[in-house]
């Protein structure tokens, strides 16, 4: 009850990190396209198969540095119900491999939905007798505007499930602040529903005193970040706005604590696409994304020095 | 480039109504369960071959009365990928049997991730040569708690594709006004979200002078709705919480302009369930939904008499 299997993962590798699996099509090696092509076809189940198989290559190469990771799930709809099979499938493999994985879903609505939403990403569907897991995350992002209506369902999967949730608080994007920054007597309204994940997350406090519902924070916005960290004690963050979106160590070092806890750092394209800004051949896809992710944990474990478990 | 489609399917039926398909495997009459049972198993196959059973008859019953059904996305994730695919097809059958098709997903992300959402909803994907179509829907609902950034990439849809959007705005929720309520400056946040639709929907008119850029809004807050069809004039508004969530034709009467236009108030377990509150036998479900359809649309018609085209 609480985020410790993820923070553990991160004190155990020295690394707050966590990779973005958001594959498109073309961030992959031409044999990999070819090979799934030539099994399925130029289909939604061709494609995949190949993205499937460009996941588990990163996988395979990440795991044992990598604490976490967490698939998109946009990337895999846009291939259909054979893409948000391939998702399923790469949760499954991701969990074998010993990962944390965080479902990027952005999920929020009302109970009697958002009960659904809950079953399915967080935990599993009873057909008859038969119990099964949909998709099987560990962790869900969750869009906050419903309010608590959207958070409860949630509750049972976090204390008897052991999983946890992220609420949009400060997104990396530039528009953010449109709605998020506007100011409501004394808080911006990121402010007032970071204020929030503290209230929900009361009593799921784990043994480093976060809570299982963590925040999503922006490393495109570090003044913002640095507030929201000491505003929100018992809040774990997930800072995605590294690397392609420009965010760097400098930006999310007022995410940790002083323990270096806290945050958990995100880069996706940065990392999965490697291989091309490295100018190597897509043979080596997968190297050059451990090569990458190693660079992004060394750049960040500059501005912490360690992690302190 | 407009909602202008959904709008004339509600003229020509004269019914401001969608019926949301959101169908749990206990909705289902039990010879439906056993039918797919029976050839699929107890599992996550032949639930999502039951739920499109389920769909295809109320389809049936409902495409001569109703103009657009509402499949509730988390109620097909609830089954894994077999329900995201049952979702796909139950999309396509209603389109093929003349129904306007709002996809409701709430999805909002940033930019790069919005692109794959409203391509995947609204839009087709490319794999090598071949165009496919991931979900098809007409409509795709939207969370605009990223701002602008969530919505750009959804305005090709809208303005070459004929697509439509609806964003949250008053949600029909108890604890919706934990956020939403929330007064900054001269406006509440769900006004001021209000107030980016009517910005994101300028130049996107139909011939009735609603934009293609909607906005959901709950009939369980019939003042608040009242003043959001005042203060969005070119909003169309599609209101959910009429029904089993509470709200009557009453709460709904201030969603529609003078001409009985402006709004399209949703049904879902009221219609899809209707069979068991009747107490008919569950062979009867589709004849039990569309009898309380004809009863929901003669009850809103009360408080606007007629549709006007």
């Amino acid at each position: 009850m609480s985020l410790d299997r993820l923070i553990e993962g991160i004190i155990k590798k020295q690394n707050p990190t966590v990779v973005g699996l958001d594959p498109l099509l073309e961030y992959l090696p031409d044999h990999q396209r070819k090979e799934a092509f030539s099994r399925y076809g130029e289909t939604l189940e061709g494609a995949a198969a190949a993205i499937l198989s460009f996941n588990k290559g990163l996988i395979d190469a990440l795991c044992d540095i990598v604490p976490a990771v967490k698939p998109q799930a946009a990337f895999y709809e846009l291939l259909g119900w054979q893409g948000v099979k391939a998702l399923a499938e790469t949760i499954a493999y991701a969990k074998e491999k010993g990962m944390f994985v965080i479902t990027d879903a952005k999920r929020g609505d009302i109970g009697s939905t958002m009960n659904a939403y809950a079953a399915a990403h967080l935990g599993s569907t009873m057909v008859g007798d038969n119990e099964y897991i949909p998709f099987g995350g560990d962790a869900l992002t969750v869009n906050g505007y419903f309010g608590y209506d959207a958070i409860k369902p949630l509750m049972p999967f976090i204390e008897q499930g052991d999983k946890g949730i992220f609420v949009l608080v400060k997104t990396s994007n530039a528009s953010s602040g449109e709605v998020q920054d506007v100011v409501a007597g004394e808080s911006t309204i990121y402010g007032l529903i970071g204020d929030l994940c503290e209230k929900w997350g009361k009593g799921t406090e784990g043994r480093y005193g976060y809570s299982a519902v963590g925040a999503v924070a922006g490393a495109t916005y570090p003044a913002e970040l640095k507030e929201i960290r000491k505003r929100l004690p018992h809040t774990f963050l997930l800072v995605p706005g590294y690397g392609a979106q420009g965010g760097g160590a400098k930006d999310v070092a007022g995410a940790f604590d002083e323990r270096g806890l806290g945050a958990v750092v995100n880069s996706s394209r940065g990392i999965i696409t490697a291989w091309k800004k490295k100018g190597v051949s897509g043979s080596d896809y997968a190297e050059a994304a451990r090569e990458e992710a190693l660079r992004m944990k060394e750049d960040i474990l500059t501005v912490i020095d360690k992690v302190i478990g």
